[in-house]
């Protein structure tokens, strides 16, 4: 890998870039974002060398990494496809992978055809773009990979870097990534989504509401509701390509949280603590 | 106050204990628990000076301070009520506070009476226990109290001290407390009460469950089940004694989850994510 670009230089994009040149990479790190500050921004930290289009980029690249919402990965997946060789290696960060799979077996699986290595690193913020960008924000992150086909030299150098940012690569099935991700993420972030805008309905219209809650709300709710911070713009995509694994974790969810309301006065709720108590001692 | 009594060694008293001494009291702590355990740990400490019996502790202190679950707060209110005087203060950290107003009045409104100042400082950690007592627990936290009386110089003095520990003191009617309690505390702690639960079932009963928990679940996870390690103890006393302010709050959140998965390919996701942006602005 002498080239690498980086399609979307937000939060991920711009800490993979930082992360690299700080593991050593020495080669170009070309940046593509269709939204200029955020292109600005990434430059101005350095962690790109240069910018560049979509187009430019498929022809300079050896590897290029799509950090985009879901959706976009599928729009880049079928823009790139035509001008690339097989000697070049697309990857990506998106959140769900079994559409991402499906859509990119076509075009990129036939020996003339470009590579594609998908991929899901288990790290973020609530808030993206460039200015939150970390060098660090890979260390100890699990890295996903989905593959749809055998590995090659440039997928295995690929898996190299990540390893060298500090960042521990596992393949598993796109179907259990996204059952995963389903329990362990997008579930999460739709529990704090809903629970913030309950506090905002219920106190943020009456008056004085939102000084009650700064006063009496502390670190439960904080924590609580910090997901809630995050961008529809990316989490529009995950509810839409992974819709039924999450709408049954959050289905799975309400009916806990319902027997618990009818136990509150029963020894049901002790059973409810032990086992959440005997979840987190092994977690 | 010349003399303390800390009934209930656990964190909330110890730490309390270590506060005060660090904010300048000079006078008798004395520590009052019937787990022997956690009154070692905190002698140990030198959070406190001495132990006694609660029969002890009514004879000597002026001040009464009752860091123990709701139920034992109540329990605790009637036993000291007959051998105190109405020179002497009891109050509480009691989580709920209706409850513990109107049994309280009874024993301790009248001229001849002791005192009871209702109280609640909104601080402590998802484990208890002498051990993890923090000097610094109370810095900047909201100390709530819902007064039953007129004030007495001796709960000014008190009032002044839970100043000086660094937290603020703000007074509340107790049915509000226990209706904003219910939202920003017990109605969080239930979440991950149930998320915990919910996840122990789904996973830890497969074979490779948890190792599966633990390769992709990242910050959301934890911090969204940390709450999950709350003893029972504690918690059962506030489910008996919120028991309707907090089932309102569950279902209100059960009625929104379920919106929201009904919701995730249309664009009323958009607004759900937009209303929790805000709060989330504001908070």
């Amino acid at each position: 890998m002498n080239t690498c670009a980086i399609i979307g230089t937000g939060l991920i994009g711009t800490s993979l870039a930082l992360a690299l040149r700080a593991a050593g990479f020495l080669g170009d790190l070309v940046g593509v974002d269709t939204n200029p500050a955020e292109l600005a921004a990434a430059l101005d930290l350095g962690a790109i060398t240069r910018t560049a289009t979509l187009d430019e980029a498929a022809q300079q690249a050896d590897v290029l990494f799509l950090a985009v919402p879901v959706l976009a990965v599928l729009d880049t997946l079928q823009r790139l496809a035509p001008s690339l060789t097989a000697r070049q290696l697309v990857t990506d960060a998106g959140s769900t992978k079994l559409a991402i799979c499906e859509f990119a077996i076509p075009y990129y699986n036939g020996p003339s055809q470009p590579r594609f290595l998908p991929g899901h690193p288990m790290a973020g913020k609530e808030s993206g773009g460039a200015a939150l960008a970390d060098v660090t924000l890979f260390q100890n992150a699990t890295w996903l990979f989905t593959p749809i086909a055998d590995e090659t030299a440039l997928e295995a150098e690929w898996r190299t870097w990540v390893a060298r940012i500090g960042a521990h690569p596992q393949d598993l099935d796109p179907t259990l990534h996204d059952k995963l991700c389903a329990w362990v993420s997008h579930m999460p972030q739709m529990v704090a989504t809903a629970m913030s805008a309950l506090f905002q309905d219920e106190f943020a219209s009456s008056p004085g509401g939102m000084d009650q809650i700064a006063a009496v709300g502390g670190r439960a709710l904080r924590e609580m509701t910090r997901l809630g911070a995050s961008p529809y713009s990316m989490w529009r995509d995950v509810a839409l390509t992974n819709t039924q694994p999450l709408a049954a974790t959050l289905f799975a969810l309400e009916q806990r949280l319902a027997h618990l309301r009818e136990n509150l006065r029963t020894p049901e709720l002790r059973d409810e603590f032990t086992k959440a108590n005997t979840f987190r001692r092994k977690h």
